[in-house]
């Protein structure tokens, strides 16, 4: 039973109503229209259904469908829901920085350790063979972030636009599932993490612009919390599972945002292009 | 509010009980004993609670409580959960077979293409070089996976158990979310093979047994469906999710299960071992 049919059973039953499923059915389950309802089966029901505008960019959710308290006519109407159709795949590449000094008590001092540099190198090259038509290096203004991408950009074309933003500093996105470790105040963790970290997600997890023709790949420089919380919710998953994830320096992560508002992972933690002496996760 | 608290209300709306809360609580909210509660924030509540007995081998569900009606004493029962205690980790390591004659009618022409034979190669040299204590070889009854199998086996020490499975054999899960593609036939896609493919689940993914006294390393040659619904299904998403995810052809997949229930996904569809020609999903 879904949430919103068992919120119909509840209010029908506390209505003491039994003959009024139809109407009530129409106001609950009238959802997005299906493509393929009747996939691989004739009667499956999902768990919990994919959100198409997740990202508020669903080209009807774009388009007023009034005008002066009267409704548009449907040509006017069809002409612009076009307009505002995404064309193209956005790829975006998630790096977590390089082993660093975790002794260091402030961010100036947690800077990348002989093996974090080694490992930023490789995966720069790892980056510059691969050969996608790279948009932007996008950073985390944190010493061992921009570090990392400092060396990565040396593998790569100098005309890529590198952009540096706060938003993707590392901190705790959500108290996690299954729980560990210790209490912890909750005003210096999760409080402000939370909010900036969803904004990130907000900010760079998206489906393309209408104006965007051509696919763009995006690398994005980060931390690992942020890149297991950006996983967890770009497919749509309960957001403080982000845990059950481990995630390795260096190492890359694959995402591709689809003109229809699909999400694909591609690769997680991506790390075979280093050898296994390089492998660390802290 | 969860599941159960939604329920709660709704069952107590019908009755025209607004008192009996209490009562109620204690028999949905009776949960599992939380380790640490105040995890990082004193007042979270999760979305869907992790499962730590998921694979019905957490100790309390292995000790009979009684005795010919009688409760056993403290420290008999005691004695009895420390013996069906879990002390190592599983490691089990997923790997897609190489690319194959899609074209072939029967699985005897499903074979492995010569780029296959080459992703193959590449990935036993990989598994060789991260030189884990490799427990067996666990490979699907499909040519292509047993072919697959075959060529990495070279690569690795001749003593590995290598064991053949049919339950590992490639099919369709359960009707993604979202869905895909076209009407098709139940009897033939889900209908047969997704209770199949949760078997093979349910045997090769739990804690180590209270007998293994060292973490253990199982390589499992598989199918592309397979690998995405047990990564769904070992870290609790929801199983239909598995086509969000896309996998290349002999990549890795590394999943640990702790002596406590938890599940790390350490790497997916990890395939930086391979030069980028060689990077193919069909």
């Amino acid at each position: 039973m879904t949430a919103s049919s068992r919120l119909q059973k509840c209010l029908m039953t506390s209505l003491g109503i039994t003959g009024g499923a139809i109407l009530l059915n129409y106001g609950f389950n009238h959802r997005r229209e299906r493509k393929a309802f009747a996939s691989w089966t004739s009667n499956y029901t999902p768990d919990i259904r994919w959100d198409f505008n997740w990202d508020r960019r669903d080209p009807a959710s774009l388009v007023k469908p009034s005008k002066n308290g009267k409704p548009v006519d449907d040509n006017l109407y069809n002409e612009q829901l076009e307009k505002q159709k995404s064309k193209v795949v956005r790829n975006i590449i998630l790096i977590r920085h390089g082993q660093y000094n975790l002794s260091g008590r402030s961010d100036k001092e947690r800077i990348l350790t002989e093996l974090g540099r080694y490992q930023a190198k490789l995966t720069g090259m790892r980056l510059l063979e691969l050969n996608f038509p790279y948009t932007r290096i996008i950073r985390s203004t944190m010493s061992r972030a921009k570090e990392t991408a400092e060396i990565i950009g040396e593998s790569l074309p100098k005309s890529i636009i590198v952009v540096d933003d706060s938003l993707l500093e590392e901190g705790s996105p959500i108290p996690p599932e299954p729980p560990v470790g210790h209490w912890k105040p909750e005003a210096t963790y999760t409080f402000q993490d939370g909010p900036r970290i969803e904004a990130a997600f907000r900010k760079y997890f998206h489906r393309a612009t209408p104006e965007q023709n051509e696919d763009s790949y995006d690398i994005i420089v980060c931390h690992g919390n942020v890149i297991r919380y950006f996983v967890c919710r770009a497919l749509q998953f309960p957001a403080d599972a982000w845990l059950r994830f481990s995630i390795i320096h260096g190492s890359l992560t694959w995402l591709s945002v689809y003109p229809s508002g699909r999400v694909t992972l591609r690769t997680y933690s991506d790390a075979g292009h280093m050898p296994p002496e390089a492998l660390t996760t802290s």
